[in-house]
């Protein structure tokens, strides 16, 4: 739908990896060719995003049945268990895995001929690549309504995310950047202000990447100017993703977002959030019961490799936090609008059969 | 009173100050001989702190006074002006210029001699500095009251802080940061939170390197992190500077400072400025009115001269804003604790005569 390159491509022969630590500087492809490929550009955060990791897996097998000398069940369990060590914390990843291990347990001739094993994982891939694309653009038109009822009569918004939630995450459209760039189709952006998102700066390389390819007007900002630029820019609406959202509505995502809720709160500026029913997890009642990651505190500590602090120098990095349900205005998912306030409508909505709600 | 380096040494060959742009990693003094030496450390922000500039150019004027060929009430004036032209927005660089021209307006004589005249400036930055110390161990004194009738079974404090407001923007010993180090030489800091202050990372530079050479335990956060750190890590009290203060109590500070306290009414933390009298604007009316200066927009796109986001990109990037005053459970100043909720207590203190309140 833009110029942004696709941030990965199966072909015959490997998968095309773009190097998302070298963006917005350099377009890099990485070719990936085996199992320990593949495991290596995870772990490595050559690809990043829950969902794409979840897709790169995927291909992963496909390459992984092509090249194997152990094509049964067993080496394809021993395979997964593999890919998964190298982001446990990543859902999707796990996700996607442990989706095509019960199919294979039932179905285990798909393994019997290399290439119809490699050409049954592609297809797997394709298929959850292409329903995510369907999904994220349920999402956006929940969001296009909503803003729509909110303001009747404003034509362009100006909106505020954080972190990187577009194709680079998610291959297709993506969640909350997804509904800007949908937004923008319909030349309904006036304004997009993106947060640089330290440490890892997300935002400042690859948001702002991909707005610049799509020629959607943004100004960047660090995250310590929250209260300024809301006072002064007066934003319409902020979206962001999530990595957990739990029962009660409380949801886990990118360090900032928690501390953006609380300020969207105080200036009284919606604030939504995009994210497949995937991301629910109805078995943890409340954010209390999620745990947050610790990164290692040298991303605080350095800049590229830079040394910013003094050497001896110690921070404290948690990589998410804990947005209270109470801040969330509504989260769209491709089952409908949620209003977390409202448990029940959650609950409903998410163990609904797709569509039925929407 | 530690092992901090002196950031600005008058001898009488010249000032030696300290280059702030190059610290953590490197302690580095310039040699300043005359008038123009003493503007470009300034412009250059080789010094920084609105207190520490103002002294600077008192140095400054000493030199002037020994090297001009105009050492008159003229050539005095024509001087101030253009020191003041370095950074035009610093409130004490003009304050103390201002100050000696009106003594030297009456007393005109203090420029017959040059050596008398350069011995004269070295004395009114002596005394400038004196003065400061001795205020900011009074601001200090009062914020240990204060966290004792908080917290009367606490012994040692876990203290949040933002930029930097120690030594290196003081000289002395500091405001915020002047609380800390006070505190600590009182075995009274159980840990430093200290933000790294982006787009310009005081936090990270330079407050890490004064904790550091104090031997004060501390880790560094982002910004983005407010909320998951408050909510994990509790810290007692939240210690900021002040750049101007109006009649009702609203603070313009470092930008992060009202995102920062809005937070802190969230996890009702208490929330403390530490700000000389010569920080308030009594004939400003509330924070309404104090405008927010715009730096370059380099300073979020570039770390260190190191490009983070895409050539084109555009940011926002505003170095203050404004903590409203219910978000501040007091301001310790030299005259006394003000809470800036009560207004009549506010400029009642203010307008006092030094120590009458305390």
């Amino acid at each position: 739908m833009s110029e942004i390159p696709r941030p990965i491509i199966f072909n015959d022969e490997c998968l095309l990896v773009l190097d998302q630590r070298k963006l917005p500087h350099e377009e890099v492809y990485l070719k990936v060719h085996d199992l320990e490929d593949t495991f290596n550009i995870i772990k490595e955060m050559v690809v990043r995003g829950a969902p794409l990791i979840g897709f790169s897996a995927l291909y992963g097998m496909a390459l992984w049945a092509k090249t194997t000398d152990e094509l049964n069940l067993e080496g394809c369990k021993k395979a997964c268990s593999y890919l998964m060590s190298a982001r446990p914390t990543a859902v999707n990843l796990g996700y996607e895995l442990k989706r095509i291990l019960l199919t294979l347990e039932q179905q285990t001739h798909i393994l019997n001929d290399k290439n119809e094993a490699s050409k049954w994982f592609v297809t797997q891939a394709d298929e959850a690549l292409l329903k995510l694309e369907e999904d994220n653009k349920l999402m956006a038109r929940l969001a296009e309504d909503r803003l729509e009822r909110l303001y009747p009569e404003v034509k362009t918004y100006r909106l505020m995310t954080l972190c990187n939630t577009g194709h680079l995450a998610c291959g297709p459209l993506g969640t909350a950047l997804g509904v800007i760039s949908y937004l923008h189709q319909k030349v309904r952006v006036q304004e997009v202000l993106a947060f640089e998102t330290r440490p890892y700066l997300q935002g400042a390389r690859l948001t702002a990447y991909e707005l610049e390819k799509q020629n959607i007007p943004y100004r960047l900002l660090v995250e310590g100017a929250m209260a300024s630029v809301m006072e002064s820019e007066k934003p319409h609406a902020i979206f962001v993703g999530a990595d957990r959202i739990s029962e009660n509505g409380d949801t886990a995502n990118k360090v900032g977002t928690a501390t953006l809720s609380i300020v969207a709160k105080h200036f009284n500026i919606p604030f939504f959030v995009v994210a497949p029913s995937s991301s629910f997890d109805l078995l943890c009642q409340s954010g209390k019961s999620i745990e947050i990651e610790q990164r290692p505190e040298v991303e605080v500590l350095e800049i590229h490799g830079q040394r910013i602090a003094p050497q001896m120098a110690k921070a404290i990095n948690p990589s998410f936090d804990i947005t209270i349900s109470t801040h969330i205005q509504s989260i769209f998912c491709e089952k409908g609008e949620i209003s977390p306030v409202n448990k029940e409508n959650l609950v409903d909505v998410i163990s609904s059969e797709r569509g039925e709600n929407v």
